[in-house]
């Protein structure tokens, strides 16, 4: 991009107090940022009122600076971008949603802006089964090709990026931060990772530091790029229910994982299927649904499920439930004899399938 | 009922071969059940073909015996009563299904047939939790003034059972075998309660065994008697989603509750959900469910739901989660000093929030 092209662009969207939707009118009215920014004060007036034309005649103090820290940027890694909307590439997804921003910054793989997209989103503090969740579901959806699309945040935004990173799909983070403020800190190194492998975006400029207004935000964009959007764990009134809202109002589809009743965490999954959210209980369901919605048959290799384990160690695992259980409960469940129990829970415990606690308490896991 | 038409019901009912849709067609076509075996065998052929009638002119040999036998159940307990179809008493709710029973025997409060039913059943082999569910939310229906109906079935029937009980919605019953024939062996003692606190009911003759066909048949009862049907835990393919169909069929709400996707006993109840059931998460909101449907505005009384600890408590509880946490763990995830965190895992286990498991474990606890 020409440095007045980009400069025209940074007047436009760094000018405090104009807006999106006042650039965006701008903009298809006089055909160009560059046009827009020539054009005469009168000119503006006549598009929208002597107040907004006011403002966007003052310019603020930092624009040369904005506009040589964004050149530098650009200079500096062959992997930074900048995306405008009129620009072919501009996925038609993201157009889809009310608001879609002008400009995106990139970094990292550009063609994942246009391969198909999932969101997956959820808890900054889920529990670790949520956790475990958010990585098997991204995991299998990358491994059928999908993008990943999530928001970089701690919880399942991290664990979903992580697991997605080991399939073909890859994952797309979308910041609500400038590209060079990777936030949270705890998040640098996903978040180089992702810069390497898969793709940052986003439509804040160059050091725009966390701004909590932002964070909700950008969730229209997650949404916007992804052709449905699953939902791990969430509480009531929670970020991850407005990119859900989001999602469903841009018309994708929604999916929700359930959960216990008493779990605060999936009250936002169980409100979200009560409003007509898909519930989902395996990847497999989802890839599954989402292949009509995707309108191609894409190739999905076979899911691998863990195979249940059959006779006497099925039944001690069915036993087993999902909290802890003492030996004297799986017996008074099971009926059977001390020893021989034992020997099964040895076996099982063998093949990672449950786990050993202290006090003689055992509990059922989960593989990956 | 006199002896003689007591004879002649169980005539009707006790051929074998017969079955209960030609017993319904020949009670239209005779009147009563006095007047069809009172006619002649031309006029049985006029309305059964000459094959059923047949059948129904050779009487099983153990009829008078069972004649006998009826009586004496009748006459050793006034609770013990016979219902049949043409009963002013005949509950409408259950003419509302497709094979509406002809006999019911009864032991025990018969007023609460005619009461608002709530059906709550589920997998024999529950989990832990769910069983507290179960108990919990049929206390709650109770309490609310619904009656609790299920099938007496170990596991989830006979939380429920128990639990409602305590309410003055009480409970009742409905078995697969006969009145004097309690099973499972494991709740002959429940059995009793139900008989003096609420109501058996069963639509098999007196010294009716333990029958596998006759279990699932009884469930079209069970949904017929209730104004809704809530699953609380159950596999695929089990007895528990044959109820929720039949209750679906009859045109009762079907409600179910979510849980791990991890647990094999909540497929069933997700499966209800993507089908078109309430997703439920607390007894008050199933009480409010049922309200319109039940079409009246039953004073509901408060449901008591246990006070969540805010502050530090709170956020302890929080990063607890639902499964098993070593310290460590709560530090990391918490960031509290560990002398601190240890106070505040105090207090909680003081409350009974948080239980302290052998090897520095903690978990969350669910009160009742």
């Amino acid at each position: 991009m020409e440095r007045v092209e980009l400069a025209a662009w940074l007047r436009l969207l760094e000018t405090p107090g104009l807006g999106l939707a006042r650039a965006r009118q701008l903009l298809a009215a006089f055909g160009s940022a560059e046009a827009l920014v020539g054009a005469s004060p009168a000119a503006w007036r006549e598009v929208l009122g002597a107040k907004a034309a006011e403002v966007l005649s003052q310019p603020p103090d930092s624009l040369p600076d904005q506009i040589d820290r964004t050149i530098d940027w650009l200079a500096a890694d062959p992997r930074h971008q900048l995306l405008t909307l009129g620009d072919p590439d501009y996925p038609e997804a993201l157009l889809q949603i009310a608001d879609p921003p002008l400009l995106l910054y990139m970094s990292g793989r550009r063609e994942l802006l246009s391969t198909e997209g999932l969101a997956i989103v959820g808890s900054r503090t889920p529990t670790p089964q949520g956790r475990d969740n958010a990585a098997s579901f991204a995991r299998e959806v990358s491994r059928a090709g999908y993008c990943v699309v999530s928001g970089l945040a701690l919880g399942i935004d991290g664990a979903a990026h992580e697991a997605a990173l080991s399939g073909p799909g890859s994952t797309l983070a979308v910041l609500g931060t400038g590209l060079d403020q990777l936030y949270p800190s705890r998040h640098q190194a996903l978040g180089r990772r992702i810069e390497d492998e898969g793709l940052l975006v986003s439509e804040y400029s160059l050091g725009t530091p966390p701004l909590s207004p932002n964070f909700p935000r950008r969730n229209r964009i997650i949404a916007g790029l992804s052709r449905g959007c699953l939902v791990v764990e969430a509480a009531l009134r929670s970020g991850s229910l407005i990119t859900a809202r989001l999602a469903s109002e841009a018309g994708r589809e929604v999916f929700a994982i359930p959960g216990s009743i008493h779990s605060p965490l999936a009250r936002g999954c169980h409100e979200l299927i009560r409003q007509g959210a898909t519930l989902v209980e395996s990847p497999a369901e989802l890839l599954e649904a989402l292949r009509p919605i995707v309108g191609k048959s894409k190739a999905l290799p076979a899911v691998a499920e863990d195979p249940e384990p059959g006779g006497e160690p099925g039944l001690v695992l069915q036993a087993l439930g999902h909290d802890p259980v003492t030996l004297d409960a799986l017996i008074a469940r099971g009926g059977w004899p001390a020893a021989q129990l034992n020997a099964l829970l040895l076996e099982l415990e063998l093949e990672g399938l449950v786990a050993r606690l202290p006090g003689q308490l055992f509990q059922r896991r989960r593989r990956g």
